[in-house]
């Protein structure tokens, strides 16, 4: 199927944690591509409202009641499904139980999605089902031998999505994301906690800081997961960079901006346990498959990233100014 | 946990797909290990009479009904499992939908009991989780890349087996079995088929017959998924001989005691799609983790194979001479 093909037609995509750090970055491209948007927010007490004119309808929905997904897909008939939903909680959900029921609920609504007309799908797992290797993560070649409860259930959900599409003789693609950062990160993790503590004055507690890693930024994964759900390509496909760089290396990009290097503490707290050396994708098969590029070096997110966190600490600002007012 | 200390113990198993071609052989090594023994038939309909003074209880259950699991497992609280049910129609089982409802019956498998004090479980896996490889498919090496619905959501299972474990600090490994043979095969199968074709001088419609396989005596296979459960091991473990034997060569063993060659015709028929050339597993990891070795080589197992057809074709001759009799 062609991007002009989706253009021309009315194929209609359902996607699932629309309201999360990456999904919600989905909503645009899939728009530009033509697409009648059925969105499922993460949590459900978040609102959005739809541009007027925009081919987005959000709906209610806990994916994780059985037979709830069922229900939508039998009503929806979408052509297309971009599902991201997940246990997500910073620091949980590496070990969280809640990885089976997110694994019952994606078998449901991959099932529900080809036995409704479904055509084609994409599912979102992570760099964290490869085994840990010192080179660049190659989708055919490095093994998959995840050592956390998220890595296997998420390779258990990639391998319940292929079965599902062969099953109903659908297409599907499995996404394995790498470190996304960008306006809507959770505060705790790596970047957004030293932009915010070099904003604010504060000292940023790190590990060593020796960590190599793959960062993309959330546009770039949004704009390269809505090219896979556009394109035919099956199996599984890396959504990174591909540039290898150390915490160290970000810090360094972080204070050139902000100065205060004196606030960031290499050393202060240890590293997770079990904390890989180095995790880089190569983009080789992303890349040759969709088309896809980055758009934004990592200099360039780290300013866009920066700009959005002085928004977003101006309004707090303002806020506590005026705790009375609503 | 040693052997030594499973006999002196009170450890209690559940069995599944007890009445099953594996299963059923698995009954007597485990009561051998002084397990108290809880088994669920893989078929409800199937009695067997538990011997008057051996610690074997059947129970009934169909594991694919929504919290039937859980309730037994809170009830029996067994200190081992050993899963061996999953669907396994000949012939159908590869693509079958119910792999999906399988594998969701193994995760609330699984969970419930490491949730009600369970210590060690093994999972029994297959061969086909396995990427097609021309050397002898290695645990630790050979990449797993499974080619059907069937494959796919076995090592689907095994990852929910392993995270389940990790969860629950519990212990677990899982099986990977190659090509058991032996009394109570499923008759449409190879080595049955020409058996039975020959003793009852009927032609036996073969595809090319160059296939190479690994084939296991099913009293062996059973012996080592009981020397699995009762060792610490973890992991994936393969379940073979590490014998490689075309389909011809094992033909041509049968015929040899039987005679009637003229009647095994290779190439009558073609061979299913996608069959792979050679399956073949390395048993190094097995052997050096359990200290288990096959007991039967193939020619023997053959013998054995040969006389319980023949003593099941004459109680069924017997039954047809007597239609009326019960």
């Amino acid at each position: 199927m062609s991007s002009d093909a989706i253009t021309a037609g009315r194929n209609r995509v359902l996607i699932t944690g629309a309201s999360g750090f990456i999904g919600n970055r989905c909503l645009r491209p899939l728009l530009d591509k033509g697409f009648e948007v059925h969105a499922l927010p993460s949590r459900p007490v978040v609102t959005m409202a739809a541009e007027a004119a925009s081919p987005l309808t959000w709906h209610r929905l806990d994916l994780l009641v059985a037979g709830a997904a069922s229900a939508l897909l039998r009503e929806l008939r979408p052509t297309h499904l971009l599902h991201l939903a997940w246990c997500a909680k910073p620091g949980e959900f590496w070990s969280s139980e809640d990885n089976f029921l997110w694994l019952s609920a994606s078998q449901e609504l991959f099932r529900a999605f080809y036995a409704n007309g479904g055509q084609r799908a994409v599912g979102v797992g992570t760099c964290a089902e490869y085994q840990r290797v010192e080179e660049d993560c190659d989708e055919l070649h490095t093994p998959l031998h995840p050592d956390t409860i998220y890595g296997r259930c998420k390779l258990a959900a990639s391998l319940v999505l292929e079965a599902a599409a062969v099953a109903s003789r659908g297409s599907a693609a499995w996404a394995r994301v790498f470190f996304p950062y960008g306006p809507g990160e959770p505060a705790g993790r790596f970047i957004p906690s030293l932009i915010r503590g070099l904003l604010s004055g504060e000292a940023v507690a790190c590990s060593h800081g020796s960590q190599i890693r793959d960062f993309i930024h959330v546009d770039d994964a949004a704009r390269g997961l809505v090219e896979l759900l556009c394109c035919d390509a099956t199996g599984a496909f890396n959504m990174g960079s591909g540039r290898a760089t150390s915490l160290r290396e970000v810090a360094g990009l972080v204070t050139a901006r902000l100065g205060r290097a004196e606030l960031v503490q290499f050393g202060a707290r240890p590293a997770p346990t079990g904390d890989p050396r180095r995790v880089v994708a190569d983009m080789g098969r992303t890349k040759s498959a969709t088309g896809w590029q980055p758009a934004m070096s990592l200099e360039q997110g780290i300013d866009h990233t920066i700009a959005a966190w002085r928004d977003r600490l101006r309004t707090e600002e303002k806020t506590d100014a005026y705790p009375n007012r609503h």
